[in-house]
């Protein structure tokens, strides 16, 4: 599974300070002098192993992780006395005696995701072994940034009662938000389309909507890590999630994790030197997304003397078989592929998934001459290129795989330093 | 200090086999279940801090460690008896008693690091404390595959000799080269400067040149890694060594580790789509390098009528006020600023350091409107940039620095190996 790392928390109990986890959670790792150290170690070893692998059993578990039968046990009885992990019946069929299986407790933890969009706010909330127990997509208030906290508010409350929890059940909170969270300063940068989000501490004002620890991070990174923990960037080391519609960014996971960079900037394709900017679109803009965001599609559209409203009329018209607008096509393949171009130069992806409004709806018309040009641009073999298939709930699913780990690691803390090694 | 990793070793026993080095010296990590296994990881521990810390006393390892003083005696009597440690004087003038201090036994292993350019071979024999022993550069005879290697052959005689030691004592050899390294068909691809080194197995062949374990590396990657470690990348996470001179590369240091990309092409910017790459450079070169090369800045300056042989003459001439040169350094700098945006963009790296002819040599009349021309190309900070001071060394520094950490780890399981548990 894709995860971020080193992962900063809000921690609401410390508001405006930041804990990094990896001190919490992390072992000394590599030296071990103490006995009590030694079990520790082994009881995350197994938990970790029985959150990988679900349902287990004794032998398997022994296999897994290269301890002894005995030991295993006892880690077992431990994780099991701390109401981690539970019994769940006997896999029989095979010869010997049938085996007695154990797994994740479900209720031992729960991740709250928020995908904070320009047009929907989605949330959902699920139990420690990944399933969604309560979920709700609505339009999104974000034209106000108060607003837009009280609807999440009001969301929270509602998925909460449905799942028959309290917002103080929530293990983790993973909110995904468009551009650049500012840890000094607590506020969004590069997010316009989230107006009042730059206000010094608007960040931190997510406290008011959970009272978990809490996560914010790009959702363009989030969509990246929700293709590698479930679409099509399992398995892939190295890969990247290029998101195209009415903003452009991408998400680089390289050795399976996300990788943000030094300012939390790596990825902010939207600003490649491709084409020379459009001068009709926003010159706020970075020069590759003016020209081939779905503004700068229509502008292009419009160049050419077609009247469209959106992206979609233009590529709904070049599928039609109108000569305009396989002509815009044209140009916005060209202008991707010149943009995948300085993107594997740079990395060397393995894969490029394309996801956003135009990446993951419009890679009939585009995938396959973006594919031809690259070959002609790139040193070695291009990668390959791939729409999304999670659409639209990238970020969601994102956002509930790079918490569940998190969250798995806090529940193991807290009950680890709550009871007593036996 | 910035390694490489996951490393891929040639061995000599096993011509044409690759072994990945993390499955033989790797711990299984995380869990333990015997005591002996404890003993080599505190070992481990021990030998690795030793070497990071250069002499050190008995307090102070177990500062380090986290281990007890007696597991730390233990560790020291055992690393002792396999003769990869000595203990090396007291260390008085504090309070108390005077601390006995161990320090790496140089004699325990060495590195023979090879730097194959077009223009010069650079090698040189460190011991595993990283004290280079003997060095020698020359003139490379790289026009001729056999000719190069039977140079690379004698020198490697004259230094073994020179350093009272036989082929046989070396414990790692690293050789950096142009290009990249295909590791299914023993070639080297994209080295169209070392002519015959394309023929299938013709990187095998440099075990007729070292008797030990060796690893080839992409020059440009070994450079990065040498600025990591005794250059300016030194405590940088995130940077970047952009080559820039007769070729054009990259090399990308991302958590202080060397990243390769998924065919090894990662940092390939000689293929950035800047520019539309000039008709009058080798068409077969990246867009990048045929415009900003030192032959693209020949032929730029030929556009505008200047004579001059070398970029070198042209760099020069622009110093002196003329106002040609001054015209094509000025064109160099925004291609230059144009192809770190594409880097910046995806990569958000702290710092860029530029090597190569052009990169080290002509930092004075780059860096300026460099920066200049890339803050209006970037979404937030743009990284500082900064000429190379390792210079021509870089690729040798970074290929001893890539051999130690590795032949740390070698001589090490050898010792264990070899040495029964007291």
């Amino acid at each position: 599974m894709v995860q971020g790392d080193p992962l900063m928390i809000n921690w609401p109990a410390f508001r405006g300070g930041y804990v990094n986890l990896g001190n919490v959670v992390s072992m000394s790792g590599g030296t071990a002098n103490t006995t009590s150290l030694l079990r520790v170690m082994n009881e995350r070893a197994v938990f970790g192993e029985i959150f990988r692998l679900g349902k287990v059993s004794r032998p398997e578990l022994a296999q897994a992780t290269g301890l002894s039968k005995p030991t295993i046990s006892v880690a077992l009885a431990d994780l099991e006395r701390a109401k981690l992990v539970r019994p769940v019946g006997l896999r029989t069929g095979n010869a010997g005696r049938a085996a007695l299986l154990y797994e994740i407790r479900p209720q031992a933890g729960s991740v709250l995701a928020v995908d904070i969009g320009r047009a929907y706010v989605r949330l959902a909330i699920a139990d420690l072994v990944g399933d969604i127990v309560a979920r709700k997509d609505e339009p999104s208030r974000a034209e106000s940034y108060d607003e837009v906290l009280s609807q999440l508010s009001g969301i929270v409350d509602q998925l909460t009662a449905e799942a028959g929890m309290t917002r103080a059940d929530i293990t983790l909170s993973v909110f995904g938000t468009p551009g650049i969270h500012d840890k000094e300063t607590g506020i969004l940068r590069l997010a316009p389309n989230l107006p009042g989000w730059e206000q010094p501490g608007a960040v931190e004002r997510l406290a008011d909507v959970t009272e978990s620890p809490y996560v914010v991070e790009n959702d363009v990174d989030l969509a990246a890590v929700g293709e590698g923990a479930y679409g099509l960037g399992q398995g892939v080391s190295h890969f990247v999630y290029v998101s195209i519609g009415t903003g452009i960014g991408m998400g680089v996971v390289i050795d399976g994790k996300l990788y943000r960079g030094s300012q939390g900037a790596a990825g902010e394709i939207s600003y490649l030197p491709v084409g020379e900017g459009d001068p009709l679109v926003n010159p706020g803009r970075g020069m590759f997304e003016s020209v081939a965001s779905a503004d700068g599609v229509v502008a292009a559209a419009g160049r050419l003397g077609m009247v469209a409203a959106t992206a979609k009329e233009v590529f709904d018209a070049a599928r039609a078989g109108d000569e305009t607008a396989v002509k815009v096509v044209a140009a916005e393949a060209d202008h991707v592929a010149h943009a995948l171009a300085g993107v594997t130069a740079v990395l060397d992806p393995e894969l490029v998934v394309l996801g956003g409004g135009i990446g993951a709806q419009a890679g009939d018309l585009l995938i396959e001459p973006v594919a031809g040009r690259l070959e002609s641009l790139v040193a070695l073999r291009p990668p390959r290129i791939e729409s999304s298939t999670l659409g639209s709930d990238a970020v969601l699913l994102g956002a509930l795989a790079f918490g569940l780990t998190t969250a798995r690691d806090l529940v193991f803390e807290r009950a680890v330093a709550m009871t007593p090694l036996g």
